[in-house]
């Protein structure tokens, strides 16, 4: 369409929709009236309070008393780039976890600042075998970071974390781990298990949309970033800069997406007054419900239920049945979204977010009734009642 | 303060202010409540509209027919960064024109990707020289970019391109142009003068929240980032990836800012709504009474009449005055935001911007009114009936 000057669009197609995929997920009317708040200058004092709350809510979210934490102004994959770009100096050793297609990403990220990566892998739909990676370090002693993905949205896997950190500080190497799934969701032990580079983004468990990446970085690996001599090979994403502006200092490096700050600073204060640990209980009890259901109505899930992520579910979909258009009917009729598989799992699976405000038996019930009619409409029964029964208690 | 489950913090101290600085300048209602609209799936059949839409409406206020048209998920910031993270390889020789801040940005950016960068320089204040461009392509037949500011928002100079770019283009050379504070205010000739690679920000001309870059690139800049065979060192900023998202693939690279495009979506239709022409005009028209007028009061101003901005004024702040102290008392006061100088200029001038909506006889005329009752209580007595006379015409 060729536009000119005094023509008027149609309406944006921008109704409510029911977002159980793997991200974006829904955003509460609190948090999206917070973004319409009238905008302020950057520098402006009122809105350094609201950067210094929302440092403050970020660290009780990661559980963290972290000083270098505060949001990148990019979506979750700015993230990965500044963790990344920061912490790599060319010809660096690094070995990252490989379980999934975020952990391949880091793979890719990581070599473009000039690390020597070293892999460590898993099959998709399993977690990294905390033997492989000792292998992995004693065979690279002179490694700096070991990247991992703490919850792979390609696969729903959440990683056990306790013996990954712990091999990797015996090491004296740097943990580095992708929390864009699990943060808000489940627990991230930032501290305790002393985690040096930590990030996620807004658009999952916080209910926020998407544009922001929280994270939060160790007072270790902060003060490698500040005695390092080469500059940071991204002038956007350089903590050496933002770090300043954030901090006391509050010197100019970008103009924050200042609007996007208030929807992330209400959807934290959402968090806090539910509480952390009730937020993680509720995720827990909700996906284990949901599990049962799915299994009920004779759906196989693809991990194995000690390394399920509660914020994002998989399932194999039946035989015979065409997963599109199981969706499409979902998208068409019920105005559901969820998600498909990503890499070798595509075509095979489907990928069901319950993160925050979606982990709730209502939003399940109608999601299991849906799923069942859409099945149907496949040529493929399932028994909703008894998976209903199972969410409903 | 500690932060405990179940707390409730105070109000965010967002109230209305009129921003008349650097920028962020004010966003219209429309367009807060465009960002308020419910979220839907980055790859939502819906979505994918607005994103095209959007990418039309960016064609339109480029003035460009530019396939290559997107916004990145990044402040004007992360344009400049995308700009020469995506151009450069290490070791190419380029070009940057230096007339103020940005420009000095510029050479800091390019030099991280391994530019090995030749500066051509002016006094912060003028713009640059075309004949000391010519000599710097002369003596560097081999350098691949000239990077220039069109809108110097440390000055308020506003950088005449026919010369550049006939220069530029006679050497065989891409032209790289930051248009962030031009963009939506004052005319930005993509096509006619073939800019190869412009980039803008949200939040100065358009009036829409700090979040987003425009960004447009030409034909032959885009079929040499296709072509170009050393991997982009910058996985967020990788055109080749994001040209594939906003293009027929619909290929993932990242989640979109959402929200943030519905809001640019909004402010762009706002743009063609009043026509890109008659927009320049009153910037134009405004901008040159509000230079009379402040000339009325006594003010000098920085830049020569043939240079100046439309968009964003900056005047010397009259001797024995403390300008920090007239823009804390304009803020206090009347809730009005300027902006003071930086680099060598920090202490002696104030900017003002007139960027979109803020191009308003009615909030001039506050302003040269705030701005004499504030100088006056610096002891500094101006001519205001004469100033809000050439304002009201």
């Amino acid at each position: 369409m060729k536009l000119t000057a005094g023509m008027a669009l149609p309406r944006r197609k921008t109704s409510e929709k029911l977002l159980m995929g793997p991200g974006p997920s829904n955003v509460s009317a609190r948090v999206l009236s917070a973004l319409g708040e009238p905008i302020i200058g950057h520098l402006d004092a009122d809105f350094l309070d609201i950067m210094t709350e929302t440092k403050e809510l970020l660290q009780y979210v990661f559980q963290t008393e972290n000083e270098l934490t505060l949001a990148l102004p990019g979506t979750g994959s700015a993230g990965m780039e500044a963790a990344w770009a920061n912490t790599v100096l060319p010809g660096d050793k690094v070995i990252v976890c490989v379980h999934g297609v975020f952990g391949q990403r880091m793979t890719d990220v990581a070599s473009r600042y000039g690390a020597e990566v070293i892999k460590v892998e898993s099959p998709m739909g399993k977690p990294i075998d905390p033997e492989m990676l000792a292998a992995a370090i004693k065979a690279n002693p002179d490694a700096k970071i070991v990247g991992i993905v703490h919850a792979e949205t390609s696969t729903g896997v959440l990683q056990p974390m306790d013996e990954i950190a712990k091999l990797t500080h015996d090491a004296g190497m740097f943990l580095l781990v992708d929390c864009v799934t699990s943060l808000g969701g489940v627990e991230v032990p930032v501290d305790k298990l002393a985690f040096d580079m930590t990030y996620s983004g807004t658009q999952k468990c916080l209910n926020c949309p998407p544009g922001l990446a929280p994270m939060t970085v160790s007072k270790p690996m902060a003060d490698w970033i500040r005695a390092r001599q080469i500059p940071v090979k991204n002038w956007y994403l350089d903590l050496n800069m933002i770090m300043r502006y954030w901090g006391e200092d509050r010197f100019y490096h970008h103009t924050a997406p200042i609007n996007m700050i208030y929807a992330l600073n209400e959807a934290l204060r959402i968090i806090l007054e539910e509480g952390i640990e009730k937020r993680w209980e509720r995720h827990w009890a909700n996906a284990r419900r949901f599990w049962g259901a799915l299994e009920a109505m004779g759906m196989k899930l693809v991990v194995e239920e000690k390394y399920r992520l509660p914020s994002l579910t998989t399932y194999y979909t039946p035989d015979g049945v065409n997963e599109a258009a199981v969706r499409n009917y979902l998208m068409d009729k019920y105005k559901i979204e969820i998600g498909g598989g990503l890499g070798e799992l595509k075509g095979k699976i489907h990928r069901v977010g319950l993160m925050g405000v979606n982990s709730d038996p209502a939003r399940m019930a109608l999601f299991i009734a849906a799923l069942g009619d859409a099945l149907k409409a496949q040529g493929c029964k399932c028994d909703v009642n008894a998976a209903l029964d199972i969410i409903n208690g």
